[in-house]
């Protein structure tokens, strides 16, 4: 029996029997200071529209950062894409120390390139409030990813949002740090599993280190950053993700926190992430950020104090979209200590994980595996479950499930005959190729002949109403109007691009219909003919008490390439809508931010000696801080009891925890799924505290009668909270709220102690 | 020739040759704990409506908090009520030790009853940008509050506000940090000063530490925190009149900060305003809010608790609306040592500043004097003169001034037929005994015969449109609009109470007209009769496209009993407008915070790539960070011209400055008044600075034709910013800006260097 001993079969970084840190530090020891700056940096945008390549510039940006590269123009067919790519990939490995570029993109709904499966968006697939099925849909783009040659992808996003101006709360997990965090640790272990091998199939980067909190909803904007707030709203979410799911790659956020930008926030990168958190993974810039010190923040002259400064803070990878780098610059300033360590200390994490990946050691991604392998069925199949269970049925008179289906069906608003697909999904609103627009789902349901089409309105216009009279005179002659209304979130090389109102670089000051969405649901409304309204988009929307009139209301948020199949099967009640709200949706355009879980102050200043404003947090108009439609709110077509049992048992550990039992039964007449939710509250504290906090959730599926019971094992220690950056957790009384949202109505509670 | 010395005359306390310091420790030396626990708390609310009066209780509440009172219901008459609260106060000291009361009471627009002069809301005085002319009022208000007795007002809030939707933004300064400063500091040097005798007539008390970044505009909410943010953001006004102008007390916000309320932050009460801000004043609560710690923010279980935790923290003085205070309990807490310590060093500070305001050796104020003080003209002249100066013109196409007087004029809107007082002022909306309604000062300049009024709408009703006809009919028989239109802001006690939309206890989720009034203007100005909206209220309006057809808007916020004379005065052209705003007008319902001082990635957001966004901050709908309507804004009927020159000088204590001297010309046909303002911004800082900040700014008359020099001298160490609570100089790159508002298009600019 022999036994290999790393570095007998030659140079230690070709040896596979050594590990890839022992691979990683001989091979750094071979590298010039050049090629060590350059592995800090790469080129996103290899492909521009229509598969071009400028070769020049290239090879000019490649000569200075080609640790990773990007594919580009995510509208690209993903074959021709990847056989060009692989060219690239073979030609770099040629030469030199042959240290392969890690291919690194945005991954949202799938594949960053066109024919892979549209899946949902993170925001529609958190509203199925279905972990386990969402460990599925990831396991599929984590092969779709592999199978074209990604290996490291820039997801998943952790920023907790209440401010529904911001425009990338569809890429997001939603408003909760408990349900963000669950997510996000699924996606992480699921993206960053290891192959046969032993091979991490694809890096995870969480991100954005940190942000949510941005003045005015803007995109990029300033965060105030007081510390307890920090810790306990922004925070949980990567203290979970680091704790349990070791992702590869952390990305630090455009902004600033408390007036530091955080590309230079050592505080925040050194003391808190590396001291605190204890990431021991890449931090990596967004793209373009570390210019931005000094375009931007004026913190920094040139690009090269930028990087420095950058680096210094613990910065040690960057993302160039399609210019040149700031740590480029780095190759001539060899005489400062601090910088040749950190940035060999930089290039060797690159290395250690280009080895964990295989990238020196597996073959290229070959076409025949990747034809195979995008769009498998279980891929399609497990886009479709999830995008059924994350649509949100808003409200419901009765009139669904539809009970006849062999009415007339007006198709109206802009939205009925596109996909919606999100800015960071590589599919185009005018692209059939993939997945049906609302109207086609419903031709296909219920035959061409039955549906009446008229639009309405564009998207974005403000002076063509000749529609919304076609559309009123198709309501009226309809036994059925269905209205699709929302918000567009599109990539820029779409042909709608110019007309899209939601996604990166967005901010809403007006959280209502852009163009005259408004005026067409007004006027469809105003016809009596029975109407369900289709929301789209990845935002919340104000809904007015006109809107408000429609029979039903649905939210499909960006629900991929399933959306409108999976509307018509819940119209017809083939699917029981399951989907819960990620988000509060706010009452007015001022009334946020919105979230559950509101500090005790925020709910105090409402004047209460004045009877028409009873007990409002905003008074003109007046406005409850808890909406109607909060957070963990969607209705399904059967209904369930609850009943609780609160005991006190130990973990497996030996730690003192509380076991909730929840009784859960359908006493509706079909068959559905629901969302059970544990919240809690501490009684007293030594801190303003939130009115709740989900700690506890599940999704099960009964049919009509049965019953189950949801265990869930809360150990005391999780119901603590951060106190100047320490977890405390205190003594006393605490109340449990066991319920099917997080609305006040639609909980029942039990008080028990920590003692 | 004979020294006195202090203690030869008896007892110490009772010795005016002592100081007020020797007195008070004497007097304390001589307090049971009992005596020394009642001075922390007072009565707020001694009578309440119509003068009525409730012994029982008020001797209920006396026997166990009787440090302080205060008036109550402020729209009692001043004499009667004076006479009432002169017998409590002579019961008072006629037994034990006979420690006066001192009375305390609020002070935004004058006296805190009727009869005194009622004075623009401070907002409306900030409106003014002429600190000399609001030294004159503040000395005025001193007289009056001093003749009825109140030794000690609750005023000035410093409290700097960028969030539209908070409803107290008219009791402060508005949004700049700066200005803010120098108006809270001529507050505190004039109502601080002392008489002949060396007495201080009237203490003051900055508040609220600190407050002014709520979310959601909600009053009370939370703030985040973080320390750059409050040292650049929210303390400078409290440094300013603190180290300059040695306020006798504080009072502490409702509110917490990252998560820990104010009232028991040590943190902010202690290492901040002690020790580093030097605070040497009487910290006291805002009222209720130490209950508010057990009852609300749930970090104390009783009202005991939460004094321990308070006084611990630093408060020193709770005031008490109508309810038993938090303090009282500490009777009963006689084994703490720290409290011990506390209490009595915190009623020393009472008392002492009860003999510095000559409690204990004057006569009570007289009623004979009171009738003489109370309005007397010079008080009403200085009234009318910032009333005068603080109405902005906010857009005119030339058709004001009004050239013709004798035409027939239409007067609408709610507002046209009443005083809006602001929810502080001793002024019901129903009583006209002082000032004018725009309806009556109308009819006194033009004559009855050529008004015809009509309101329209009612103030927050949204069923009835008759009067909309009404006014539409009004308006094209008239040759002339004027509309006033705002939100209302007034005392619980006021017959329109339950329509007020503005003041303590609001928020305002949405900043558009109340009521029908939108449909108003949309109307009256569908007539194309030539129409001027006059604005009313203490808060920002967003004026959407139809309301900015009108051919002249004046916002007048809350400008006092002169209001509507001044406006007369403004159309007719004998007044020439001068105010500018003190807060930048938000664009829509969600395009906010707005202010000029923005941070550089508040607007980096924005979707260059879209043709249809530019370089808006939000894009949905296209808004840009920098409003029309910016801080420093307003139109005159002449115009000003402005050159500078920049040169480098020494103050006179020798330290580096520079001087910008602006010649200002009035190069119109009739004299104005201009404010001229110098900005500058740091080219390369440590952390992110705001693009524009203020500091200095003047006010000039200038006859048509006529020029000024204005010189500034700015010593450079004024041009530093806080870095970890240090004040920071940096070497490097400052660029100067001078113009007549923030505007960039209003602004030239001019480069030096710190070395």
């Amino acid at each position: 029996m022999s036994t290999t001993v790393c570095g007998q079969n030659g140079d230690i970084y070709k040896d596979t029997t050594c590990t890839s840190s022992q691979r990683a530090h001989d091979l750094l020891s071979r590298m010039s200071w050049t090629e060590k700056v350059k592995q800090l940096g790469g080129i996103r945008q290899v492909l521009g529209e229509n598969m071009s390549f400028n070769k020049t510039n290239f090879d000019i940006f490649n000569e200075a950062q080609n640790g990773n590269i990007g594919y580009g123009n995510q509208f690209n067919p993903a074959i021709p894409a990847l056989q060009l790519v692989n060219e690239l990939r073979e030609n770099q490995t040629a030469s030199g120390l042959g240290i392969p570029y890690v291919l690194v993109t945005d991954s949202i709904n799938g594949i960053y390139l066109f024919n892979g499966t549209l899946f949902p968006s993170t925001l529609s697939m958190a509203s199925s409030f279905n972990v386990p099925l969402y460990g599925e849909v990831i396991a599929s783009i984590r092969e779709e990813c592999k199978a074209i040659g990604i290996n490291w992808v820039l997801s998943p996003e952790l920023d907790v949002v209440t401010d529904p101006r911001y425009g990338r709360v569809g890429e997001t997990y939603g408003e909760d740090p408990y349900l963000n965090g669950e997510f996000g640790l699924k996606y992480v272990q699921t993206i960053q599993e290891k192959d046969e091998n032993g091979y991490r199939k694809v890096a995870a980067t969480i991100k954005h280190f940190v942000y949510g909190w941005e003045a005015g909803g803007v995109n990029t904007a300033h965060q105030y950053g007081g510390i307890n707030h920090v810790y306990n709203d922004m925070l949980p979410p990567f203290i979970k993700t680091i704790s349990e799911g070791n992702p590869a790659s952390l990305m630090v956020s455009y902004a600033s926190l408390d007036r530091v930008p955080m590309s230079a926030n050592k505080f925040m990168l050194q003391r808190v992430l590396r001291d605190d958190l204890e990431f021991e993974g890449i931090i990596m810039s967004d793209a373009g950020a570390l210019n931005d010190l000094a375009g931007e923040f004026r913190i920094a002259q040139t690009s090269q104090d930028a990087a420095i400064l950058a680096v210094k803070a613990g910065m040690q990878m960057e993302l160039s979209p399609g210019e040149e780098s700031a740590t480029q610059t780095l190759v001539n300033v060899t005489n400062d200590a601090e910088i040749t360590a950190l940035v060999s200390n930089a290039t060797f994490k690159i290395l250690e994980l280009k080895f964990n990946l295989g990238l020196f050691d597996l073959p290229l991604p070959s076409v025949g595996n990747a034809t195979k392998v995008l769009r498998a069925p279980a891929h399609l199949e497990a886009a479709r479950n999830i995008s059924r269970e994350s649509i949100v049925l808003l409200q419901n008179d009765g009139l669904l499930p539809l009970q006849n289906t062999s009415h007339t069906v007006a198709v109206l608003g802009p939205y009925a005959s596109i996909i919606d697909p999100g800015s960071y999904a590589p599919h185009s609103t005018a692209d059939k190729t993939h997945g049906n627009s609302l109207l086609q789902s419903l031709q296909h349901a219920l035959g061409s002949k039955n549906i009446i089409h008229e639009p309405g309105v564009d998207f974005l216009d403000l002076t063509n109403r000749t529609g919304i009279t076609s559309a009123v005179t198709a309501a009226k002659s309809a036994d059925l109007a269905i209205l699709s209304v929302g918000s567009l979130s599109v990539y820029s090389s779409d042909p709608l691009y110019d007309k899209r109102t939601d996604g990166e670089f967005f901010a809403h000051a007006d959280l209502g219909f852009p163009g005259l969405q408004q005026e067409l649901i007004d006027a469809v409304l105003d016809t009596g003919v029975p109407t369900i309204i289709v929301l789209s988009g990845g935002q919340a929307f104000v809904l007015n008490n006109s809107t408000l009139r429609a029979n039903a209301i649905l939210h499909t948020f960006l629900a991929g390439e399933y959306t409108a199949d999976s509307v018509v099967e819940i119209l017809s009640g083939q699917v029981n809508p399951s989907g819960k709200l990620p988000i509060s949706l706010p009452q007015a355009n001022g009334a946020f931010p919105v979230a559950y879980n509101w500090l005790p102050s925020d709910n105090h200043g409402g004047s209460s000696g004045s009877p028409i404003y009873g007990s409002s947090a905003w008074q003109f108009p007046a406005i409850t801080i808890e909406p109607p439609m909060a957070f963990g709110f969607g209705l399904s077509y059967t209904s369930f009891n609850m009943s609780a049992e609160v005991k006190e048992v130990k973990t497996e550990g030996g730690d003192p925890a509380f076991e909730v039992s929840v009784n859960v039964t359908n006493t509706g007449s079909v068959a559905g799924k629901e969302v059970v939710q544990l919240y809690f509250r501490q009684s007293l504290s030594t801190i303003e505290l939130p009115v709740k906090r989900l700690v506890r959730f599940a999704k099960v599926g009964l049919g009509a009668g049965q019953s189950e019971v949801v265990t869930f094992v809360v150990p005391q220690v999780e119901m603590g909270y951060y106190l100047n950056m320490e977890w405390t957790l205190e003594k006393g009384s605490y109340t449990f709220y066991v319920g099917s949202s997080s609305k006040s109505a639609d909980l029942q509670e039990w008080d028990v102690t920590i003692e």
